[in-house]
């Protein structure tokens, strides 16, 4: 039953824009896959790993993967993201990319930095986002320290970039830590958003968001430490965020 | 009285972040310097040209502009962007470029496009901002064509992108022809903002412009010609915008 040549899908969806990150703004469509190592406290879609849709999971090859991506906006888009769950547990994420690769559009992938995979070398923008102390999870540096490092010995600095979601001071600390471990990779700091969009109504969520924001951003304004960083917000949830949910 | 190795500069503030464009989200200074050849019909810095603040220019060599941003922040920056009106009419802004890099800040600048200057060459982001329709202003497609041109000859591609403000269907027609003539060029497309800050309360200011983003990206997704391009609201606008004005 089990084909290791495949991956399991949870969503394609798309085109829609990039919300976040190194290129926050930019038509992509998205691929999701299911499966992570972390268990993150505040994870926005524990859904691809807590059981919940397991019954969704899609056992597809590349060839379908790219198949779904062309019925769904036929011509119509140049750029996938695949994100997670942690797609960096799948070994054959490898001939994906390739096949997109082949269509001339570009890939962009997140991942938190547990795992390393080759095929790293070959996504157009790596967004690489350790999670910080308000998760709940552990960030193991030796892992950490290495994929930067091969990223970094491959020449593939201008297609990396590092995301941390700070919550609170502890995690922009950790930020901080982070950013000078490795000052030669584009950081960028994002809002944290304990909405997960299952409650009550929203109203109340873009102000909150957008205040979050100011607070971070004046944060990091007071930080000399902080003087190459990127902040950004979530566009997507600010823009749908209070659409979703009941 | 003139001394034309001065600049006009009628504000330096920060740090604060990049809400638009190809950094947004970075921390930077701003140096806003006065004049502009155009007279764009909703002109959010009118008051860079229209004499409404002339008594505030100050002329200013490149060494009392550094020595300003130092004095606002020091050791608190390294990114400085430089805009006006049209700081493309400043032949001498090449020194304070210089000095910004001597003391390793980056420098980007925003110009609508209608003149070159050598120093184009040193700019780390340079946003070319042509003017749609609704500006009101006619491009000229032969000083444009020549300053893309130039950069691309000397290899700038890197540290150059297109932004074009979109306010209805004919600038966003406008935005396709910009986008087709120069494709090798990064492309941004930014939400137009009518609401100038000197009127009623804003309190409606952020619904409207996410509604107003939110048509632009839906416009954008089905559009087979703009696969590559990124699609931005003003950020400051949305963190700060409703608390400027009476
Ligand atoms: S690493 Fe990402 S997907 Fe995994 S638990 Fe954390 S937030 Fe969720
Ligand atoms: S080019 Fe810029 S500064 Fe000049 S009038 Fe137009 S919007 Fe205003």
């Amino acid at each position: 039953m089990s084909n290791t040549k495949t991956l399991p899908v949870l969503e394609i969806f798309g085109p829609t824009f990039q919300g976040e990150g190194m290129v926050i703004g930019k038509k992509t469509m998205f691929v999701r896959t299911a499966g992570c190592d972390y268990s993150c406290s505040w994870c926005d879609s524990a859904f691809t790993w807590d059981g919940s849709a397991k019954d969704d999971i899609r056992k597809m090859t590349a060839e379908e993967v790219l198949e779904r991506l062309n019925f769904l906006a036929p011509h119509n888009f140049s750029h996938v993201t695949i994100s997670g769950g942690n797609p960096a547990l799948l070994k054959h994420m490898g001939s994906l990319v390739e096949l997109l690769h082949a269509q001339n559009v570009e890939v962009a992938l997140e991942t938190q930095g547990s795992r390393w995979q080759d095929w790293f070398l070959h996504i157009d923008d790596l967004t690489i986002s350790p999670k910080p102390p308000s998760s709940l999870m552990k960030t193991n540096f030796e892992v950490l320290d290495s994929i930067i490092e091969q990223l970094m010995e491959a020449g593939r600095t201008a297609h990396v970039s590092l995301k941390v979601v700070v919550f609170n001071e502890e995690d922009f600390l950790y930020a901080k830590l982070i950013h000078a471990r490795y000052p030669q990779i584009s950081f960028f700091l994002q809002v944290g958003n304990e909405d997960t969009g299952d409650e009550k109504e929203t109203d109340d969520l873009v102000p909150k968001l957008l205040e979050e924001y100011e607070k971070l951003v004046d944060r990091t304004m007071q930080d000399r430490d902080m003087n190459q960083v990127r902040v950004l917000p979530q566009l997507h949830t600010l823009v749908w965020g209070n659409k979703r949910g009941v």
